[in-house]
């Protein structure tokens, strides 16, 4: 295990970083754009590019893994190793021009993530996390901001696509809007559990919203020392089809369940 | 009058890419930060260099204009020409990593803006306006965009500092909330004018925000063949202490008013 780990390192961070570069190269002059579903995304050809560079790698070099991928779906492969591919992530930002997105690769072993690899071209920061090895942006180790007064919060508000206006999601992110300082919804998830890590903001709340750009920020998170918990306050761990989340520093568990229940009441 | 634009045009352009490369130095890297205000604003040493250097060439090429600034003031010369200075619009951001930031020079004549420099250092982008002369990104002409269906449109929220959660401007962001694609609140309001000058969003609604970032902004939108209006439908023209508009693409004036109406019942 130790050395596929460490292979995978190596491979993932080569691979964002060239996915992160395709986007770079054509941020804010894309031809071709196409709605992606009913909700109106923006699929672009970075995407399709992207993808298709990571699967070709990662097919050759770890061909029994099984991988699952935004676009192409999943390989079919059975594997106690599964790649999840997210070239793209913020693509509605990229489509518009605003310099906040980012590509990234999670590996999990029996369904727990071992690995995140994050590249935000733009910036050119690489954000890596592996289990019991702690989180890194650019070789510096992150670790979460405790912030002394919760209630001037930055709070980044994450939802399903499928979502939009539940009437309970709705309650829930009104509430949030007028408790903390600075509610942030990017549209870029995976960047948003990147900046919880390194202490840029103080919290996400996360409802029912999960994908291929989770688990890496999950494992980014609690590397660097933070907690990730359900509407309960159970200890959030594996794979879940429907996730409600609360991620922060674990002196402030309590303190944003608390909103979390009053908001949804 | 024609030939201090001209002047005004290259000493603008020369001042907001120097101060916007100050803050890009510092990106991410930033030392020390304060408190700037009650409302929990960041000032960085960023913006006390770069208003320096933008006030200190202001003042030695235009001796005799009124100059406007975040920070340090007024300069308390009586003219018809007003230079505005924000040397750096989306200051949370920037304390927080997020390249979503830039620099903005305006200048008004008897009160109305006639000129607007903005540039976007993390992206190299520099957006310029001058009164018929039209708007520019990188000297690229702007043009709005008029969105097929406006019900699908990306709409930014800009309110002012002292607004927080003014029980009116609450009701207006929630109604607006659940009736758009997306409603984009970047905490850097200068640059949602360029987007929407640019065609990347459908539309701005402010709720009393006034202050040395908006000018730019409207002259921006207004060059690119976009409205500006008031709450009543009213075009905005001068400058006004407590400002409420709209500024979309004029086919959807209607549309956009009438949501704000709506919102407000």
């Amino acid at each position: 295990m130790e050395e596929i780990l460490h292979k995978a390192k190596t491979v993932a961070t080569k691979l964002v970083i060239e996915a992160g570069a395709i986007a770079k190269e054509r941020f804010d002059q894309f031809t071709r754009l196409e709605e992606k579903d009913d909700y109106g995304d923006l699929i672009t050809e970075v995407d399709t590019l992207a993808e298709q560079l990571i699967l070709t790698e990662l097919t050759n070099i770890f061909p029994d893994h099984q991988i699952h991928s935004e676009e192409a779906g999943d390989n079919g492969k059975q594997s106690d190793w599964l790649w999840q591919v997210d070239p793209l992530d913020g693509t509605n930002n990229f489509a518009i021009g605003l310099p906040v997105f980012s590509s990234s690769l999670t590996l999990l072993y029996k369904r727990e993530p071992v690995l995140g690899a994050i590249y935000e071209p733009m910036v050119n920061r690489l954000f890596i996390s592996s289990v019991n090895e702690g989180s890194f942006c650019n070789d510096v180790q992150l670790t979460m901001n405790k912030k002394a007064t919760p209630e001037k919060s930055t709070i980044a508000w994450i939802q399903g696509h499928s979502i939009q206006n539940d009437e309970k999601a709705v309650k829930l992110r009104r509430y949030i809007d007028v408790n903390c300082k600075r509610m942030m919804r990017l549209w870029a998830p995976t960047l948003q559990w990147c900046m919880l890590s390194k202490g840029a903001i103080d919290a996400i709340i996360l409802y029912n919203s999960e994908g291929d750009d989770l688990y890496s920020g999950i494992l980014m998170v609690k590397e660097a020392g933070g907690i990730v918990v359900d509407f309960e306050g159970n200890d959030f761990t594996g794979m879940n089809d429907e996730p409600y989340l609360v991620a922060c520093h674990p002196d402030h568990k309590e303190y944003f369940l608390e909103m979390v229940n009053e908001g949804l009441k």
